[in-house]
């Protein structure tokens, strides 16, 4: 493991995070918040301590897998435990677990949040906490990578290891350019939509934080009803602009260039729709007798499909008062999870698409033995390395989701509680079902549960690997 | 598909199913029971086809793979609904769809069950109940093997096909041999442990059927209290024997020939034993307070471990009412499984083997890419075959799960009830948690919902493929 090539991109990172730290504080002087200092203390602190890390560049910059995968994982803890400190000087979050669970939670674009009053909160921490899921949503690395020619060539291990997806391709040839482009495209979104939001009356800061919100995919409002009292025009804003914010930026890379058919030709976009729409048809006839008209039951579903297959985690109606039924829809929606190469959660529909093919590549073998087949996606043979790291994925991802179940059960609540939230976490998503339902928080769980939620958003931000590797022995040896 | 072998295969099925049918007609004539023609005119009918279908051994005998998989399929089911039939005629369980639901539950050694009040059946009706947990458990095809030698060599295929774990190992040459062997451990563990039990002073009749429930790993009981009235020391032999049949027969094969220090170097066998030590330490240190005494505790955890680990499903308390710590690790267990090669259900420990090693090893090659490392057990290289199969287990197995989930769910019953009377039918455990909890039935979901209930019942104990291959049209066409 080369250290120091660690300990410098770590610095970067913190020097980055002293200078997003400055957006709040600028926010905090525009509302004359009496406790203006808490976000420049520590943007000072981030950036000096960044910078002695950084400081002088290590004479052996070699970057492989493990070292991408660890500098992803520490360094988004340590962002994560800095991003915290504001929240408790300016005192929107006393309890410094509380803020980290907070501040991870943003930064991951889950969206779980420990408050039950969120309007009680200062404007400028209002603002932070969504902007974490802008910048965690596309990713700092990623970020860094855009701006600085970082490492050359092998920044291409630090991008495997923040982007989501079973496998990672570089639009353009050079990671840099990728980079940027993935940004351009992020940051015109966001701009889209936040024009859009205020168009329909919404205040300029609601708009924006709002737009983190929905294009970082997080889920964080600045209302306790999350976007339950906005107006229709507004709900469907959002709805559009969560499923936009799913779909696999490639596809929108394709536009720009007039690549129409390539990016029609998407299959993971194609299983994308196809689901929202079956999910939404079927979740509307199902909760209909509970709205006024079939518009409005629409209205519900459509926003609630979109918040939870993308992960969002935003909602406007208690969908944990829906029959089972949909419910359930909603439950397999969490796990799904956006496409691969979005801002999205979860498991990701190409991860599905795989594994829907291993199952009848299995099953035809079975009958025709003999016959060599090949699993295919977008007209082309999918590497066998795809497909085995797809399906160890699988593996992890189950033997997390029972463990952390296990470990929820100790603070002694129900099945439903401790699984939804593990689901909940674990995809990015933000409520659960329950005692952990859209119209609650995750107060109610214990400090050793609260690390573990903590842990669950990080692996499944950072599609679990990173995670892992802190956790095996000999990653920490220095040589190897 | 050579549908001719497969009709061969099925008629021999009735026919031994027809003599099993013999077994509770003389229960009903030693207990002098009013309705004693149920059994004898369905074991008639069933020799009579099965008579029609296998009277012409078929020119082509080839039985490939697909042969196989497609004869356990369809001879589970054939067997289960003229199996069902006893109990709708003796008015033991009037309605069809119900009866077929008890059988099905038995056949697999599911042990969950429609009925509130068990001890209200005919003792023919109850014998046959526990018989096929027996018939079961080993497998009638494995039985049907060691006394004819049906197909020669391709029988293997159809060996595969009923037994449980990742891979089928022959203990001896020839099939034949090691279906007899498998089938005279069988039947010397239950005589043992009938013995055992009758000397507790149980009546015969009740040692033998709880032996069935117990060998057979099924569950079913003649008493609404499971197992929760008898005294201490049947409570304590029957633990014992849960937990030897859940173990490896290839365990019990080395002992009978002295070879000691292979059957003790079976590495799934000290998973196994690992994980019900510290499975039972576990929960009973959580449960200590309910219960007066440490060894009340620890009875009460021992008996439930091994029930459920061993998908058995006996259970002498109401293990719903413990704190969620303990009902949590139960529900791992349940999906964990016995070992391969035994009469338990599940994912197998060696399955869940293959999983920790996967993971370990892909671990190791994101930090030492270059090393080539091989997956092993028991000393041995696992073959690639294997652990790509184990890994489409796991997908088929979660996508079955989720669907169950959402198909049950039409019921609009909570998500503990439904996701665990998934959990509990698809793999062969029998009581699950909240309404389908040990001292509740099935009884309350919809007749589409037992449909659902018993697919995971037969897909659970063919370890999926076999039953999902009925839903492949292509496995149906005639020439391939």
């Amino acid at each position: 493991m080369n250290y120091s090539i660690i300990r410098y991109i770590i610095g970067w990172i913190l020097r980055f995070e002293g200078i997003f730290l400055l957006l709040p504080f600028l926010v905090s002087l525009i509302y004359r918040e009496e406790c203006f200092y808490a976000f420049p203390v520590v943007s000072v602190g981030c950036y000096a301590v960044g910078y002695l890390f950084s400081f002088r560049k290590p004479k052996d910059t070699s970057l492989y897998t493990r070292e991408g995968f660890m500098s992803v994982a520490l360094g988004w803890i340590i962002m994560s435990i800095a991003g915290a400190i504001p929240f408790v000087i300016n005192g929107d979050i006393p309890n410094y677990v509380d803020a980290l669970f907070e501040t991870i939670s943003g930064l991951t674009t889950t969206g779980a949040s420990i408050l039950s009053d969120v309007e009680c909160l200062s404007h400028s921490g209002l603002f932070w906490r969504s902007f974490t899921h802008w910048i965690g949503g596309m990713g700092v690395f990623v970020f860094i990578m855009a701006i600085l020619p970082l490492m050359g060539g092998s920044s291409m291990n630090l991008m495997k290891a923040e982007s989501p997806g079973p496998s990672v391709g570089k639009l353009v040839p050079r990671v840099k350019d990728t980079a940027k482009i993935l940004y351009i495209i992020y940051l015109g979104i966001t701009i889209a939509e936040t024009i859009l939001l205020c168009c329909g009356g919404m205040s300029l800061f609601e708009s924006l934080t709002t737009s983190f919100g929905t294009v970082g995919t997080g889920g964080f409002g600045i209302r306790n009803s999350s976007l339950g009292e906005c107006s229709t025009y507004v709900q469907i804003v959002v709805t559009v602009f969560m499923i936009l914010s799913g779909v696999n930026y490639t596809f929108y890379f394709y536009l720009l260039h007039r690549k129409f058919k390539s990016a029609f030709s998407i299959e993971e976009i194609r299983w994308y729709f196809v689901i929202i729409i079956g999910s939404i048809l079927l979740i509307s006839a199902n909760i209909r007798h509970m709205y006024p008209t079939y518009g409005d039951a629409l209205l519900h579903s459509g926003f609630q499909v979109g918040s939870i297959i993308t992960t969002t985690g935003f909602s406007t109606t208690d969908f944990d008062l829906w029959p089972q039924l949909s419910k359930t829809i909603l439950l397999i929606l969490m796990f799904l999870g956006a496409c691969a190469g979005s801002t999205g959660g979860g498991m990701k529909v190409s991860r599905f698409a795989i594994y829907t093919k291993t199952i009848r590549k299995e099953l035809s073998m079975l009958i025709h033995p003999r016959a060599i087949k090949k699993i295919k996606m977008d007209g082309h043979s999918i590497p066998h390395e795809v497909v085995r790291s797809a399906n160890v994925f699988l593996a992890v991802y189950c033997v997390i989701v029972l463990f952390s179940t296990l470990l929820l059960s100790i603070d002694n609540y129900g099945f439903t509680t401790n699984f939804t939230a593990t689901v909940a976490t674990l995809n990015n998503i933000g409520p659960g079902f329950d005692l952990v339902g859209p119209t609650q928080n995750f107060s109610i769980f214990g400090v050793f549960s609260k690390f573990v939620l903590m842990f669950n958003m990080l692996a499944g931000r950072l599609e679990l690997f990173p995670m892992l590797i802190l956790f095996y022995p000999s990653a920490w040896r220095k040589h190897q």
